[in-house]
């Protein structure tokens, strides 16, 4: 048990065995209805649940799981778990937990608040930052069947945090020292402060912990385009640690959750944060990859004028094609009346670009991280306040007078003001997970120290199952008709360079 | 003050010489930061109350308004206040009210929970069906200066439940009798029932209540497609009071209200509801009206197959045309993921359509009346069983296991689990609302006990004003140009049938 | 036979006793092969065939029929012919004759081109102004059962011109003297002194000539909105000679031939004139009426980012609403790669617009008159080049070098560049003029000289053969329902002052 | 001169010592008009001439071009003559000429049809197959300044029929001999038993003709995805004689072309050939890829209800998630009104199925091939009949009466019945092969007999070019921001896996 880490606000707990940290127990039996209601939805991961309750190839993992803990996230920790696993979980955001998820998750489903038999999970909706990476240290602390400390073996990792704080880790337990940033070194993020405190603390603790903990660790599997590029970045330095499966780009993840998943969560966000009628306005949407792609599909779709902006002139141009305007930010800045961050990158919504935005506009957030928009700048302006209208809205009123509604914080406004992406479109890239997880726990020696992606074959099966669910019949292939194209009557049916 | 009538849930209060029944005063603050975001968005009620500042065409005017208690409404509340009116309001539908708006208003911008200052409300979420008749009661009970009980001068009415009360109250007081149903008699529903309790205390009480009450009225401006059904059928057979204005099939009203709030709002129910991916889901839309068309849209906006089920010949072929299937919901009712209805009819969804429902699929209604969807019939059927998963969202767990999933109760989704149309669309519908008061209240003479229309022009007008809010330039036409098509340069534009 | 009124380009024919003008006989059999095709696209028109193919109910019916002469107009005429009339033709535009289907109305179904068999047409691809008003002339010269000339007992209008003669013959017989016109006066148009000219040598030789034929019509029919607007100037003016029936404002008519076909058609008369990439451009729609919201509809469809400018309001919000940006032209003119027209009214786009378009940008008209477009003022321009790419499509150089493309001379260049609505869009509006036909001509005693529209239960007729055309199934409303809404179970289903 | 070669039709002429064999070099004026309106429409072509203006990289290439000899192909073709090559071209299709392209390049911008001065040409619309091959062995006959005959040291493809040529031609030559097939081997297709016609004659001329050729041959650039599949196949099998660019899969081909060119085209040849409503129309789609993508946008933003057909669960998927039925053929054949194939696949419309189809049902192929549909066993139905409406528009009548509309005699029918992609998305495509044709021309010992794409920064210019064009402004990454997504501030934005 984990007693002696300290708890920043009093969350941790141990019942039955079982450590956690979580908002309210108590929410768990909404939470189990929910998941109820979820499975449902999520025909890829029950459909493995099934095809591997025999064989349970999970068996003696220990998975790290650094994931929205929703209530999608919930069926697949208790897919993972009727695989075989054992497994800790954490949210990879501070915001997007659903508290009644994560405590149904602890209380597991034949257990009950007072005696858990779930699966430890330390989050809740509103952690600060040093709760946040406090939480993300629990997960690497599993008990062997001996109640020793040990590691996990697998990582299943959302923007790849949990990869970091190993891999900053073992950096730091190299040089024995974490290095010493000044309070007014205005290059360093307050969030990269505390992951140095976190570690400083761990390495005065034990020195080798994060050395042995990697040195364990049979793979990690990854579910975002930020996690991936950070993943890629390391490898190409010959720093990455284990084996990797990039998740990301499995077509049934990078075009379906990140395209379709925003075209519902969007708009839900901007609902439940706003309420503001959302056809005749005027609504920018910064990047046109997958993501910008469903968030412009859902605005438009709702009745807005789209008008995009973008580096990439490939991407532009298919923007345009789609009827959309494109155009700079600054160019248009003062005409919008919502404006969407889904780039990836960083400053993307400047202060300049707030001060210019019309009274009331709504500025959100779903890339990955919150500096898309420059929320430290807009905190640093002289005179600004701002007016929490609700958990997750606030309006930001500049010294004019006038005011911007920021959604979130400038964090992923469809997890914060939302629920995120719905079941289905999680059973797509949580499905691919799993394969993922299976794939790197039982082959691990087949693979090196570099990014993988998943064969097509699989990818081509996770579809398969949800086209059955949404009644889609699909049509076979005659030998004759596959030779003609080169292919195998199952598939794959497309080379690997095909685009989608 | 009324505290003689009984409160049958100890809601009702007084304080600082205003009586109000509510969920909580405690809410005010947030509903007043909401109302302040709102009035951002109804520019045109905020033009009308720049434009009125002075006149107060509605001084003596006393409001009796029965509509949707949420922030969207309390802006009109407070705009009927600002040019003069004394008003007391209650909602149209059980679910409908937004908690903290009803606080705000009664509350009012100056005043405090201990000293409220603003204006009575008798509504709160979740009230049974005798509650909602005992607040439509209370609408009725104003104070005259000598603090001598009063009935309003005008109605403002949404659905003619208010309108229904006055009517069916002189019609009995009349005959001296309120009639007597038997327990046993089916035919009559559980709301009517209620409805005769109420004035069978009434006319105990007070034999000639109602009879006085409408002969103070100068008129009713309602609202929905329902209510002006209602009141076209009285005026026919000469049983209208008063004279009323049809606020629905003001353009602006029908064409915006129905349709575009109704693409916003049932997104939104249904996000909020079932979390559930709308994309790749068969949705049948029963109803292709206004409501049904916006409804058609945004689920087909959201990447939905959609159906459309029709009994008019002419909007099955505009739902064609728009790319739709048109089918009978008998026949396809086992492929259907979400079904809603859109229709004013009642049975749409019989319990013979529900039991054939796919597992878990989700049935909501968007109409105006529960009885759309047969509740009662479901609540009937021998084993079923209701899960209430939240509030306003209940799994129906038939007999052979499957379930179904119904939001609201069968009545309106889009208030009951979302916050119904957003403040720009309803700024268009109470536009029409406050300048068909001041029609009303300021040249009743010149109206009979019929139906009327608002004229082109303010219609026009209104329209205008969100045009502009929407950064949208009109066109001048020349003298030239106007006099060629036969219109005035300032308008009407449009002959009176001209359909848009 | 009309032998001694001149041909002005020797088109003039008579062969088996029918004389007629069209471009070339020979073209008779394609002409026939696409009729047929089109008859399976209108079931409209078949479905009356069948209904009336005993009764005859335009027996001794003699229609002067001005309208595009199409091959849905074909199927129209060989409808009416079936139901008993006899029939004469023109085209209501100088472009939009389809000589094929001229050639096979001439021709008939069982003549040949040496004998035909059908009926006089006056009409061919590419008329002067002069020919045009030459043929409408000829419409009016039927012979009796004696050889003697008789005008015609109907008019069925398009545009209105064919009444416009009828009506100005009369004033002019009236006074005794067609006014005449100086050739400076440019506020007199070319066309106005062509019907000047008509008139005077009619005059002159048959000073009762219009007199008479006004005195032996019992009604006209007329399809669209320009016509409709001139009758009810006539009407309000009480200068209408006969009562009129308004089809364009049959819901099957002005909400699916205006909205469907022109999304139809516009996109059609585009890319066979210019072949020009639709999507990714920003493509200007002057007005959003019926026309311009499937001009809109279509042009978004294939990707262009549509601006709308209008004047009055209602329409701009509903532009707004459907995601449109509303600007004035002078001041998104230069952005402009397509400009398209649909306004019904005059001066839209200026010599100063077309000044500022870009170079080659696309120019068309898609409401009635070419006035829309300044071509008259285009053509006075000093030094300015016309190149004829190919017939109706003109490269306009300005003398600095830039040039823009102008589609069909200004004219509908939906007929002029493609073929018009399609047929199954016709055969809602067709249907509706054969029935409206059927009522004035059989129940004329029961109209005055007004404009009428026709009962909803035939609109509703029209819209129900059409739906099950297209596989939809209608709902049948029960007794019980049909009671609730106030309306009968066979329709009609809507008040009147609906909008659909 | 090649006068020796018979002209199966006597189209074969040499004028100004121009050999070249196209319908009618008086077409030339008109084909220049175009191709000067295309120019404007194609500015990626525009910009590579003035990039090269001087350097002139294809100086000495010999370039044999098979590929639709259209306008937008006359613009390449002049583009490439201004880069420094010599050139000669056929048309890919046997009805996809434009007869005043080809005329126009014939003659030259500085020619005359008495003299002309442009490339030779060798292609007509409607050629029969025959003619076809003998047009593609036309292209091997380039003359070197000593007036020998000489073979290309470039090859431009589209679907592959010039490579196929050289590959068939020098696989017999090594054989010395090519097989005869039995007229009764119903296995070989008429086409290929022309080719090996072509190939015989050959090998008896000259039985080293293909041998030489291919060994002068520095590689081809491929269009489509048929022609590119065809390459990997022969690669694989090691007997690829050349290196090859695949442009097919350039994004700014594949993703702009397939989709956004078949979304304008498809429509095009369907209304030129049947003039036939779109909406409300139940269209089957069969295939969705890149092509069946544009395809169903076309037709639903036409109105029409989209069912998609597909065999890869992942394409299946996505057409579910965009809203459309995904369905088996011979499971919804009988409800189509319109089909289209898009497969690149053989035999996806069968007999069984034609026969199955509504009356006068639409049937189309845009994929590449004829053998989508079965042509062959169609015509093989006894008592079949086929009347031809007008070129490439047949009417196929059963033997039980009802017949279907086949549009090209199931060859591409976006060429056949229209005028195929517009100029602008050809832009994209042709300037990749340009800039294709520089690289292995000027470097191709760096290249392997392998299929290569291009690198994706060339990709992006290409785009960046276009969407200046188009009005686009794209936003420009700071170092910083760059820095942080690790590109260059200038490009390539993304991994080679992306998709877009």
């Amino acid at each position: 048990m984990t007693a002696s880490i300290t708890d920043p606000h009093g969350r941790l707990q141990e019942r039955n065995g079982l450590d956690f940290a979580v908002a309210d127990l108590g929410l768990h039996e909404f939470g189990r209805k929910e998941i109820r209601l979820a499975e449902n939805e999520m025909p890829g991961l029950m459909a493995l649940r099934r095809e591997y309750a025999e064989a349970k190839p999970l068996h003696g993992a220990r998975i790290a799981g650094s994931l929205h803990m929703t209530v999608q996230t919930a069926v697949l920790i208790e897919t993972l778990v009727s695989l075989g696993a054992e497994v800790r979980w954490v949210s990879c955001n501070i915001f997007s937990t659903q508290d009644h998820a994560a405590a149904a998750i602890v209380v597991g489903p034949h257990g009950t608040p007072e005696e858990p038999k779930g699966v430890p999970v330390f989050a809740w909706k509103g952690e600060t930052l040093a709760e946040y990476w406090w939480a993300t240290e629990q997960l690497f602390n599993f008990t062997d069947p001996n109640g020793e400390l040990v590691g996990p073996n697998m990582i299943l990792d959302d923007g790849g945090d949990a990869t970091l704080l190993v891999h900053k880790g073992v950096e730091f337990e190299k040089t024995g020292v974490v290095p010493t940033v000044e309070d007014s070194d205005l290059t360093v993020s307050e969030e990269y402060r505390v992951i140095l405190d976190v570690l400083r603390r761990s390495l005065a603790e034990n020195p080798q912990k994060w050395t042995t903990v990697a040195s364990d660790i049979r793979g990690v599997t990854e579910e975002t385009t930020t996690g991936v590029h950070r993943l890629y970045q390391l490898a190409e330095q010959g720093l990455l640690l284990f084996p990797a499966i990039n998740v990301n780009d499995s077509v049934t993840k990078s075009k379906f959750d990140n395209k379709y998943g925003i075209r519902h969560s969007l708009i839900d966000g901007l609902n439940r944060g706003t309420d503001v009628l959302i056809g005749g306005k005027v609504a920018v949407v910064c990047g046109f990859g997958d993501v910008g792609k469903g968030a412009a599909e859902a605005l438009s779709g709702q009745g807005a004028r789209v008008i995009v902006t973008e580096a990439d002139p490939i991407c532009a141009l298919q923007a345009l094609l789609e009827g959309y305007q494109v155009a700079r930010l600054e160019d248009v800045i003062e005409r919008a009346d919502i404006v969407i961050t889904t780039t990836g990158n960083k400053d993307i919504v400047t202060v300049e670009a707030m001060k210019r935005m019309k009274h009331q506009a709504i500025l959100g957030n779903v890339g990955h991280f919150d500096n898309e928009i420059d929320m430290a700048g807009l905190a640093r302006i002289e005179g600004i306040i701002r007016i929490t209208i609700k958990p997750q809205v606030d309006e930001w009123v500049f010294p004019d007078g006038h005011s911007i509604i920021v959604l979130s914080e400038g964090r992923l406004m469809n997890l914060g003001n939302a629920t995120g992406h719905p079941s289905f479109v999680m059973s797509n890239s949580f499905s691919n997970q799993v394969i993922a997880q299976i794939e790197l726990f039982t082959k691990h020696e087949e693979y090196n120290c570099d990014v993988y992606r998943l064969p097509k074959i699989l990818d081509e099966k996770v579809a398969k199952i949800h086209v059955q669910a949404l009644g889609g019949e699909l049509t076979t292939l005659t030998k004759d008709q596959a030779e003609y194209i080169g292919v195998d009557v199952e598939g794959p049916f497309k080379p690997e360079h095909y685009r989608y």
